[in-house]
């Protein structure tokens, strides 16, 4: 178990629920669609949702947040990630202890623009953790495209994870309530592709996307 | 089509998606299972995970940041509140053009933090949205419970939202290129119920429970 780096990240209100070991943090960033990227504009908190690709030590941002503030960029900012894997619901006898199951990352810190072959690498592993394999698959960016295309790199030094499992925990005075308790599990998974409108016939889905599915 | 309330909450990025109508807005907090909010704490950004309910044009907040912030949270604190959903990995022929389809929402404004009849009203709020019915089936909270249970009322007044739909948006001259393109969706869903460990034996699932799982 590593020690918090600062008290910024010490997870506060359920201490025994902060991780603070990089392969807890790496694994569930790795396993999230998307992050939460929170910012300061104007005095005030933003927060917005970003696709992300971790290699290493190093977290991989894209999204709405780059082209927002793309002026302030130069000199980086400062930005909380967030990830947050929703695993359950958590049915106590008594409202008070209704909890969910769930797998979240807070990483702060300085995120900078990367451009020339930093960008291209990453916005591979940004294509790469939502479908490994797509990258070789399709056609690679060109001059254009990467100047429209805005990413950050922030390092993934500051940070904690918060991890609830199990079941409910009730008071011993409420165990006997007619009322059930346990955990509904939160299922997520892939359906079937749908084809582009304009895909010729007898194109089928890639090795990777097929690989993807089959996880 | 409602207009945005201010420049903050304007959707910048491709501003084709962005939607202000109070039904839209209202749909996607209603699904989301959870939200992120940030707030500015020492000049810096934070992001945390928390469980959201709303009452009409009033958004309940329940988590973490309310005791992380208890003791500035009297007069308000500025709040950022978004609420992501995925529903599906876009697959391009470029790299570019590859996106997810998604539904979000962001709402910003001042919290506060609600006490006595309001509190219980937000808590309910909030249960009834991860589960309808089920603050019926459980103990209500006591007065020892509340007092350690912060709740932050926010106005959903300065709002927007994004969503994504449809295939792939390639450049013509892509099409040909021998690689599938189109949408793989993103399906969420409740697995089996799991007893509390303490269950006592014959207690099945609730009808809220039951009724959760048949949506």
């Amino acid at each position: 178990m590593r020690e918090p780096r600062s008290e910024a990240s010490r997870v506060r209100r359920v201490a025994d629920r902060g991780r603070y070991d990089s392969d807890t943090i790496h694994s569930i960033l790795d396993a999230a669609l998307v992050s939460h990227v929170g910012l300061v504009s104007g005095g005030r908190p933003i927060v917005l949702p970003m696709l992300h690709g971790r290699d290493g030590d190093a977290l991989y941002l894209h999204g709405s947040v780059a082209s927002r503030l793309q002026r302030t960029l130069a000199g980086g900012v400062d930005v909380c990630v967030t990830a947050t894997i929703v695993d359950g619901l958590v049915f106590a006898r008594s409202t008070f202890h209704h909890s969910m199951n769930y797998r979240s990352v807070v990483v702060l810190g300085r995120a900078h623009a990367v451009e020339g072959d930093e960008k291209v690498r990453g916005l591979r592993t940004i294509a790469e953790h939502l479908t490994p394999g797509r990258w070789a698959e399709s056609r690679e960016p060109n001059p254009a495209e990467l100047r429209q295309t805005s990413v950050l790199r922030l390092p993934i030094d500051e940070a904690s994870a918060k991890i609830r499992t199990g079941g409910p925990i009730d008071d011993d005075v409420d165990i006997d309530l007619p009322v059930w308790a346990g955990v509904l599990p939160f299922a997520t998974g892939w359906g079937e592709p749908v084809d582009a409108g304009d895909l010729p016939p007898g194109v089928d889905p890639s090795a990777a996307v097929a690989a993807l599915r089959s996880h």
